[in-house]
């Protein structure tokens, strides 16, 4: 019940309540900022949401988020191309990039399989990642999915689909995170990183 | 560090990062959710900012938020025009009507007093309070300005000023919150709960 504001402000309110975190009481307290913002500055807050939504889309190599056709990783001849990393979302190659430990290429499935949400296969760019694999270039494919349920199964479906290519598949390894307290850390986590033990 | 983007998700993460409550991290998930959303429902958000800042303005009168030169409860007629509400800011206003205890006019002064800030009365809109009571038909000046120490200076301030104009001046009543347990209430309001205890 927020009646009491003109109508402008409501509608505002109501749009912004619909992003994912933003309750009502936080879009009513962003409205209230936004009011008191410089008009110049809303306008290219404003302005950024239409340009994001006009000039980005997905490469059409890797299917990673680009403002060209091709993006700027698949387009950077300084990065090995005989190594694609195949991760779930834009997020996860974003993630993996910070971390500065990967120079090939990536794979961005846009997705897991989780067949309780109707994602199978086809709703997945596997069959992309197939096609870039039968040019013949690739020597590992490195499955970067995530480490829980659907992550895994993606993982599993894709080293049985691969399996009869002549490419090295691997997995990124899982255990105890770097800085993890033994006391913190789930038991799932524990047990695999005990039975993955590594010679020192 | 997120220079892994394209340029036009970057520029919206950073814009995005301005608002209040919003660190780099939350402008990030807000931004590739917009990517997610649909066209319209962007530009519907995007024109939904720029309408608030082309029709919002401040009422003539009260100066409270108003998409007209005169807001709705200064032109509404059943509203008791002689009692006067002041309060610090729109949004307390919206609070007083919607606990639905008020059926009077307001006055929004823009701010409370604040020397430290630079503030002083004539940053209020103090002088259009007074002209409102001098045109004589105001009875009671209800003095709703915060229980923090600018909001009791604001009020001590204008109880001064308009003490020598026939009307009778109140003050919200401080005290124990309605649901509250006394074990969680801090102590000056509990010291003036007590003080100002009221016969049964």
């Amino acid at each position: 019940m927020m009646s009491h504001y003109p109508s402008s402000i409501l509608n505002l309110i109501k749009n912004l309540s619909k992003l994912p975190g933003i309750g009502e009481k936080t879009a009513e307290r962003l409205t209230m900022h936004l009011l008191r913002m410089p008009r110049k500055d809303v306008e290219q807050l404003s302005q950024s949401m239409l340009e994001l939504k006009a000039q980005i889309r997905l490469c059409s190599i890797c299917f990673g988020l680009s403002d060209k056709d091709i993006c700027n990783i698949c387009s950077d001849g300084r990065r090995d191309e005989s190594v694609i990393c195949v991760v779930e979302q834009p997020g996860d190659m974003v993630s993996i990039e910070k971390s500065g430990s990967f120079k090939g290429r990536y794979h961005i499935l846009q997705g897991a399989l989780s067949p309780m949400d109707g994602i199978g296969p086809d709703n997945l760019r596997i069959r992309e990642l197939i096609t870039r694999i039968e040019k013949g270039k690739i020597k590992e494919v490195v499955l970067a999915t995530g480490t829980n349920v659907e992550g895994e199964a993606t993982a599993s479906y894709l080293a049985q689909r691969l399996e009869n290519y002549s490419i090295q598949l691997t997995r990124i390894a899982t255990g105890v995170p770097i800085g993890g307290d033994l006391k913190y850390i789930d038991q799932v986590t524990l047990k695999k990183a005990m039975e993955t033990r590594q010679p020192v």
